[in-house]
C-alpha cells in the first residue's frame, strides 16, 4: 500500500493547495468516517452520479447493489470510475461573501472498477460494507442466502489515485475586511447517529446487543 | 416549471421504483433541504464528481467556484452535467444483511451546463448560493468587489431531468425473519448546525444578528 498517493493530473488538488493531502493514512480516514460516497461513471459517454454506501479494505473500496441495477452493470463495464466522499463540519461566515465558505472533509478517489464474482469474495466484500456502517451487526444476523448473495452485485474499486482535501478552521477574511464591525465565525455543522428506535414487530427478549447499542451517539 | 419530471431512460428510478417521486415540489424540497450537492461530468471521457455547494432559482441550479478552477472551465465547455444531493436519515437494521439499508432523501439531477455571464447575472447567481446555505447574511455584507465577481465562476444548470427517491420507516424483513429473536429496527442520522462561535478579530460591539442567530440549531 502506497504511503502517499502520487500527484497526477488527474488527482491535483488546484485550488486551496494548501487544504490537500495525498497521504494515504488521511485518505483512508475520510473514508473510514463517512457512511455515503458520490460514485460517478459515463452512461453514454454522459455522466452519473450515484450516492451508495461502501466498505473499504486496504486500497480497495467495496460497492454493491442489485445485481441487475444500473449501476452495477455499468461499473461493471466500464473502466474509469470517480468516488468522492464529502463530510460538511461548518459554515464559515467570512466578513465578505468572497470568502465565506465551508469546512469539510472531502475525498476523491479515481480507480478502475471490477465485478467481484464467486460466493467468498462476494461475502467478503459484503461483510466491509455492512460492517463500515453498522459495525458488530453482520456477526449477529442470520448467514445469507446464496439467493441473496447471488441477486446482490458487487464492485470492487481499487484506489488508484486520490486527494484528500481538509477545510477547517475560522474566516480567513481580506485584512482591510477586519474593520467592518459585523460578527463573523463558524457554524459547525455535525451528522450523528441517533438512539435505537425498535420496529413493531420485536419478540419478546430481542433486546439489542451491546454492538447495537454502541451505535448510538457516533458523530460522523 | 414542470409540475412533474418526464420520466425518461435517463432519470427512471428502477430499483425500488415504489420510492421514486418525479414531481417538482418533492425535487425542490430535497434540493432545498441540502447544502453540498456532488456534482459529475467528464474530463477526457472519464468520470468526475466533486462537492459544491448550490442555490436555486426555479428549475436552474447555480454553482460556482473559482473562474479558473477546473470544475467551472470544465462544466462551461460541456454539454452534459449530473447532481445529486443525498440526506442521510437513518440506518436501518433489519433481521438480515441483505433486508439491511439507508433511509434518505437523495435526489439526481441531469441537465446542460453553462457559464452565467455579467455582473447582474452573476451577482444574482452568487446571492442564491450564498443565501441557500446562510439565510440572511448576504444584505449584512459589504458589496462585493468587481475583482471578486470577476475571479468567481458561476454555472448555471437547468433542470432537464430529474428523480427523487426517498426511503423512510423501519425494517422490511423476508416474513421468515421475524421468527429470529434479534433485535431490528432504525438509528436515526441526523445532521444540524450548532451554535455560533465567534472568531478571534470581533470588533466590540460586533454581534451576531438575528437572522445569523437564527441559523443555529437547523436540522438538514
Amino acid at each position: 500500500m502506497p504511503e502517499t498517493f502520487e500527484v497526477t493530473k488527474q488527482n491535483k488538488v488546484r485550488q486551496l493547495r494548501e487544504k490537500a493531502n495525498y497521504d494515504s493514512e488521511t485518505v483512508h480516514r475520510i473514508l473510514d468516517a463517512g457512511i455515503v460516497a458520490h460514485v460517478a461513471f459515463t452512461q453514454d459517454g454522459a455522466p452519473v452520479v450515484v450516492p451508495m454506501i461502501y466498505g473499504r479494505d486496504g486500497n480497495t473500496i467495496y460497492l454493491h447493489g442489485a445485481r441487475k441495477a444500473r449501476v452495477i452493470r455499468l461499473l461493471e463495464q466500464t473502466t474509469r470510475a470517480c468516488l468522492n466522499v464529502t463530510l460538511l463540519d461548518g459554515i464559515v461566515l467570512a466578513r465578505s461573501a468572497f470568502n465565506s465558505s465551508m469546512n469539510y472533509r472531502s475525498v476523491t478517489i479515481f480507480g478502475t472498477p471490477t465485478l467481484v464474482e464467486g460466493n467468498e469474495n462476494k461475502l467478503h466484500a459484503m461483510n466491509l460494507i455492512s460492517e463500515h456502517s453498522m459495525p458488530g451487526r453482520w456477526d449477529e444476523l442470520r448467514d445469507s442466502h446464496d439467493q441473496e448473495v447471488k441477486m446482490t452485485g458487487v464492485i470492487a474499486l481499487q484506489i488508484e489515485s486520490a486527494s484528500a482535501k481538509i477545510s477547517a478552521g475560522k474566516p480567513d477574511d481580506d485584512e482591510a475586511d477586519y474593520e467592518i464591525p459585523i460578527w463573523a465565525g463558524v457554524l459547525p455543522v455535525t451528522t450523528s447517529v441517533g438512539m435505537l428506535e425498535g420496529d413493531d414487530r420485536l419478540l419478546p427478549g430481542a433486546d439489542p446487543s451491546d454492538a447495537v447499542k454502541s451505535l448510538q451517539g457516533r458523530t460522523l
